[in-house]
């Protein structure tokens, strides 16, 4: 199935915008798991356990294994997910950008190596450095256009030709490198404005949209911002006010809570 | 001692502005070496026995180490320079930008975790995704401007009041962002107007050139354009010219008299 089939089959299914991203930090694990064998994966599988019928999509961030030496726990995750949970949607957040040859390198990687459904990529090179992702069209490819975090304006929002650059990456988008139908953004909660007026660019497009939660941004405002006309077309990430919602034992318990009440005050805005 | 300062006597001491680009490829890695253990190593290990002399940095390419599956090659790769050429910068190009939290588990992954001296970076999240980097600041910075490949354009040429977004990049870098003094840009050799252009910007700050070689990039108009005011201040990669330029077992021979020509060609214009 293509990821967009995927994605849209397991919004209805799920009744959920939610998506868990999984960026597991060993400081910040419960100390019961660390002494034991791969203590990341163990952590994210109960993570996934107590969370899976409540999510659209997980999104592992490839940073939080790679950092840690524990790429080989990336695959465990991964796999764990295409065997117990194959219709949900994985987005592997990568942000990689580079030219034609190291992004093949990169596409292999990702779609082949860990297998994942979706990938989120930099424009700043380009619509041929996107081109190996595109092409697989079976996948899914979530280009950033305005991000989450505080500096993000310093490039993003200068004025490029009468409009924001992050409009301008939107229209390329939409007008031109989403040529085999497998392309969103990502636009980040903490500028619910600027979301409004991605989506009013990209048509009904899927926005990823992280920055609830640890970071701040409002529930209601993204909604009513960022809603496609089927009442849907948004994939809300939550890391940290997932993963570390509570602390020892009851980590997956509060994990689910957690989710639940993410789930519950998104679908109260739909 | 600092990246910058190793950077500086490595110019001085091997006479040469050439960086060997290591974008190992198993598709193209000589026959004789495939069937043994760990190839891709034992391939660059030939590659940087036959040119160390005439190199001021190396560029390993993390994807094209990660997309085979071979990061344990990379970290023996790293090894072997740091005990074999401990005064050769080596630049891990992968291009990275993400936010706080991510880019401090990147910057563990490129500076701690493979020991890198430099790494590059992709600017469009804007300066505080650059910091956890910037902030290490015994290491170097290369942060993308503009890339060498035909797409770069699509953004990178954009009109940003009155000025190309790459020159905005520029200003950035050299304003703002180079704070602890260990910045430097990404510039292709592809657009030597543009190159000089970033020169013009940026002062003597070291522009990471690639372009030379496989993607055709010309050496003269390069150095008019890039050279600094001390003759220097370029670090010119070449990948797949240097690595593939002979086949078979004559490979490390032939690396090496690309390399020298390479070497000789730049020389003749400073």
């Amino acid at each position: 199935m293509k990821f967009m089939e995927k994605l849209e089959a397991r919004w209805k299914k799920s009744d959920s915008l939610v998506c868990v991203g999984l960026d597991p930090d060993l400081d910040r694990i419960p100390a019961h798991l660390i002494s034991g064998k791969d203590p990341i994966f163990a952590f994210l599988r109960e993570i996934i356990k107590a969370t899976a019928d409540l999510v659209c999509a997980y999104k592992p961030q490839i940073a939080f294994f790679s950092g840690q030496g524990a790429e080989d726990q990336l695959q465990l995750t991964m796999n764990y997910l295409s065997e117990h949970h194959p219709r949900i949607p994985v987005i592997l957040d990568a942000k990689r950008g580079d030219i034609g040859s190291t992004a093949t390198m990169y596409a292999r990687e990702i779609f082949d190596h860990y297998g994942a459904d979706a990938v989120t990529l930099n424009p700043y090179l380009g619509g041929d450095s996107l081109n190996p992702f595109l092409e697989r069209s079976e996948k899914g490819v979530f280009i950033l256009c305005r991000t989450s975090n505080p500096g993000a304006a310093d490039l993003q929002n200068l004025d490029s030709n009468g409009r924001k650059l992050y409009l301008r990456v939107a229209e390329k988008v939409a007008s031109e490198w989403n040529r085999y139908g497998n392309a969103g953004l990502v636009a980040g909660a903490t500028y619910p404005q600027e979301l409004g007026e991605i989506r009013s660019v990209v048509g009904d497009l899927p926005l990823l949209v992280p920055g609830i939660g640890a970071q701040g941004g409002d529930i209601g405002e993204v909604m009513r911002a960022g809603l496609d006309s089927n009442g849907e077309g948004l994939i809300i990430n939550s890391s940290r006010g997932v993963l570390y919602a509570g602390k020892d034992e009851g980590f997956a318990q509060a994990a689910r809570l957690q989710t639940e009440k993410l789930r519950r005050d998104i679908n109260r805005h739909r």
